[in-house]
């Protein structure tokens, strides 16, 4: 059965992408944690839920598995709308011992008799609120089942100390058998020997070496009971200790050994690869690669190398992604000068505003998703304190097949409530490098964000051409202008792209790229609001609280009446899909933009406004 | 010298207020640490930092103490600007770590010698991101020092697995003695009497024993060397202590009991009353109470009790704080439906999610500014799963003396950018009951958020009365109004009394009790612009993405041009002060709000807008 389902996920991910190796890993966890518990009654909770394909397989959706993260199809985590087997949506990091404290206490107060099991990997242990919920469930003292899937990564090689911790568990067995041996041999102490006042020493100890010495301590000093570590792809081991939990009246942490993309060579020997993949052929792991220009995140890294290279205060810090930020490239070159903090967005925000205040100039690089994590953190350590930290938002906007868990669709709203913080985006992958350069010598707080995947394909000039601050700038411009268009960051392409539509229907519009979101360039704004007859501004992020809400704010506060066309992400949840699928649910075609603008300006022209003064 | 600043601190909060129990609670580890470490430079980061008047005392602010937490006076917490010594500003909790972290790989790349010190409490400790720093500490193998000020509180009894741990320590000297007995007993094996694998098994325990068994294993695990406990308030067994850890090549936390409230008895025995404290009397310990109507604390507490005693599904959950959000009553009447997680925001959030996935009704009850923690997990736990979470944000808006790093000016901007969100603020504290009960009727999130300190006296009524939800309440009609002002929660008061001043002056302006931030009454706001010549929003809250905000995107969505002046915080943080102090120099007084409002009211009967289409 394990064979048939990791051929299934196989053959779905070769053809769909997605997060193969961890799902790999867990085939056997997953079969042996459904032999046991009866997720009809119990409830399964699991942290980030990349791992979960063989949950979905299992509970009513193997004969849909193959629309497995497209639009309309099956998402790539949990999701409660798509299954009562899904009783918890994931997708961010360490959430599930929370979630699955809150069900039993539910379970309690309701008096259902259920179990409760989150499953947790050694990667998403290191988020601080995992270690928050693990301080509540010690003291509760409830029956919570924690699994631990310890496979030694997070997406890329765990780091952190708790890591090195759980790697001499995983990796000493000598020292069970020494645990064992030494319990024998105080058992066997005679009496006679010694004096009673050692024998209690001994006691002593003994109580704290079955309680709290070897694999484990840890856990034991949070209240937790530790079993481990079982081999996480022996059905019979696990089911053997599982069904024997139920005894113990205390919160259990099962620590399970597994191998990230178990089963499928090329995953094994290469799991960060294969933890979240496109298509590939399955033949012979060689990932399908379109000929693209190179990424933003590439374009990123290599231009924090370069101005590494030329100031050694600048630094760089991830949130267990170096591979994914691109900064891999820069732990190479500069390793003394790279931190990897693992799963821990807040940690590593305010370490970067301590380094600042040390006297550095940090960047930090997470994607636009996972930075909502450490929001008070910008807020309270970077921005209250203006320190010159550069935030860098990876895969920012729609981020495709990963879905609402995932979008950056948030960044520019949240980051725009916080004083002194300044909001880049860049029209394409060049103008990325520059803003780096450009943000890099500033002594203030700023944050970049940029699209996931390949830029335009534009030329990249190598010689630093400094971005002059808080101004726009005029990218098609007309004698005259029925519109003016501010464009963030890849929007700029599509409006060009809209402008070109619109002028075959001999309108012309300006298309203005807006670069900073904060601070807005007011003046041009001032300058177009008297030039035409509509302002646009274009999006990919929320629009309750983004950048054309900003623009809102400026024209009511400077009392404009111009009209304002304000085009990007309405105030709801996107679902999983292609880039390109989503941008045109979201109206964000250069078709579609162009419709919008030409429904308006004919409003405008032809005098439909609905309330004047 | 303690004594001398122990009294300074007592005479300057009995007449200010401010944070007298955790300073006194650390007078002597503060002169420990200044007799060994030169702080011009080395750097010491307080966690919190509200244990730090002695640090301030000692710092060149002996002088100026006693302009503590007033208007241009000096801060309740360490800030950058105001001293040299403030090597990171604070307010936050479990933060420290992390910022230590930051200075220390700075004094390295920087090739400066320095030692850099975190302080803090065993209640900061269970902070997620005091774990996340923990971990990446134990890692880097830095010479960092962090100083655990275990107090067994955090503001109300500290809890969790991990304070139960702590206290296990700090209980039994006789652990101690008895791991030093059983060292010595295990160096006079005598070799002859056991085989030498036994001795290898012993040897290895005696590794684990002096490496990690006893106090400390929980951060030996994770690469600290664990000193301690010693008494927090022998200033010389400290000194002898920190003075020698240089030695140790690795990270070193020394674990220092102290007595929160020491040296004045009052707050000895009452150590949570004594926190934050306002006025009292020093010779009696009697806090001096203003006459003043209910809390909307205690507002807040009862309804909740109320809404509880009729609906089971009812539970509450609070972050270290039992009494200062009023759960503390709510515990004593369903203490099995109450959860205190410590300082933990995200954990609470998420478990509140897991709660209401599960079946229940959680009211997650924080401040407005630690709110700002769980951004993310009210997004991706909360809300995109439209679960039933009703979060009720105490202290929103200004809230006085604490300052910059407290003020709850953030919350309608930050939830506004959610998806499913729903915000609401009661104009008084019969309001705030009331929308509580409707709330809890509901099945999806929402926020309440309410100011800190006295109601206005209304009168409050036990039945429950139901609010429309998305409706707006108007408070001052007139038959035909020149203005119509939108107002937020309290500033609902502040607005009709700026009416009446207006009415005096015979301008005529309504004023609308907003109810909701989230979702705008568009159909109220539509008529009033109809009606009106000027539209006013006024929020204690900013102006960047707030309630003004969302009415100036609705306006420019809708086509309606009626004039807009947002009156709110502008986009900078707000210092400490008196609550009227602060309002006025934030232009929120009903003088101040009646003159913005006549100013714009001239300029449009008078024509001097200065853009038109």
């Amino acid at each position: 059965m394990a064979g048939e389902i990791r051929e299934l996920i196989l053959t779905t991910v070769a053809k769909n992408g997605g997060h193969l190796a961890p799902s790999l890993g867990t085939v056997e966890l997953t079969l042996a944690l459904y032999s046991v518990f009866d997720f009809s009654r119990d409830r399964l909770i699991w942290d980030v839920g990349h791992q979960a394909y063989t949950h979905k397989i299992l509970t009513g959706r193997r004969d849909t598995f193959h629309t497995l993260r497209t639009l309309g199809g099956l998402t790539g985590f949990p999701k409660r709308a798509e299954s009562p087997f899904d009783s918890f949506g994931v997708g961010h990091a360490s959430t599930s011992i929370s979630a699955a404290l809150g069900f039993l206490i539910a379970a309690e107060i309701e008096k259902v008799e259920r179990k409760v099991i989150a499953v947790i990997g050694d990667g998403a242990l290191t988020g601080g609120m995992a270690f928050e919920a693990l301080n509540h469930a010690g003291q509760l003292k409830k029956n919570l089942l924690v699994v631990l899937n310890d496979n030694e990564m997070s997406i890329d090689k765990n780091v952190g100390a708790l890591s090195e911790y759980l790697s001499k568990i995983r990796l000493k067995p000598q020292f069970h058998k020494a645990k064992r041996e030494f319990e024998d041999f105080v058992k066997n102490i005679p009496f006679r020997d010694i004096s009673e006042k050692i024998l209690l020493a001994a006691n002593s100890v003994r109580a704290g070496v079955s309680a709290a010495v070897f694999p484990g301590a840890m856990f034991e000093a949070l209240g937790f009971t530790y079993l481990g570590p079982l081999d996480g792809h022996d059905i019979g081991g696990m089911k053997d200790v599982f069904s024997r939990v139920g005894v113990i009246n205390a919160p259990v942490l099962i620590h399970v050994n597994t191998t990230k993309g178990k089963g499928y060579p090329p995953a094994e020997t290469a799991p960060e690869k294969f933890h979240g993949v496109g298509k590939f052929d399955k033949a012979t792991g060689q990932v399908l690669k379109k000929k693209s220009p190179p990424s933003y995140t590439e374009i990123f890294a290599q231009a924090v190398i370069d101005c590494a290279a030329r100031d050694e205060k600048i630094v760089a810090i991830t949130a267990a992604m170096p591979s994914g930020t691109g900064l891999k490239k820069f732990a190479e070159k500069f390793p003394q000068r790279f931190f990897d903090v693992g799963i821990a967005e807040e940690h590593a925000v305010t370490l970067a505003a301590g380094m600042a205040a040390g006297g550095l100039k940090p960047v930090v690089a997470i994607y636009s998703t996972f930075m909502q994590r450490a929001y008070d953190q910008i807020l309270h350590d970077i921005c209250l304190q203006n320190l010159p930290v550069l935030l860098c938002l990876d895969r920012a906007g729609l981020v495709g097949e990963d879905g609402a868990t995932h979008h950056g669709a948030f960044d520019l709203a949240y980051l725009r409530t916080i004083p002194n913080m300044n909001i880049l985006a860049p029209k394409d992958e060049n103008e990325l490098r520059q803003m780096i350069f450009t943000a890099l010598q500033k002594n203030f707080p700023a944050a970049i964000r940029y699209p996931r995947g390949a830029g335009f394909g534009v030329e990249v000039s190598e010689v630093p051409e400094e971005i002059p601050w808080g101004k726009s700038e005029v990218v098609v411009e007309n004698s005259s202008a029925e519109a003016a268009v501010f464009a963030v960051g890849a929007m700029v392409n599509s409006c060009v792209a809209a402008a070109k539509i619109l002028r075959e229907k001999k309108i012309f519009v300006d298309v203005i790229n807006a670069r900073f979101v904060k601070p807005l360039d007011t003046e041009l704004i001032k300058k177009s609001a008297r030039r035409a007859k509509l302002l646009v501004t274009c999006e990919e992020g929320t629009l309750a609280g983004g950048f054309g809400s900003a623009v809102a704010e400026f024209l009511a506060d400077e009392k404009i009446s111009t009209p304002l066309l304000r085009l990007g992400i309405k105030d709801k949840f996107v679902e999983q899909g292609a880039h390109s699928e989503l941008l045109n649910l979201c109206g964000l075609t250069a078709e579609k933009i162009s419709q919008r603008i030409l429904e308006r300006l004919n409003e405008i022209i032809f005098g439909f406004l609905t309330v004047t003064t």
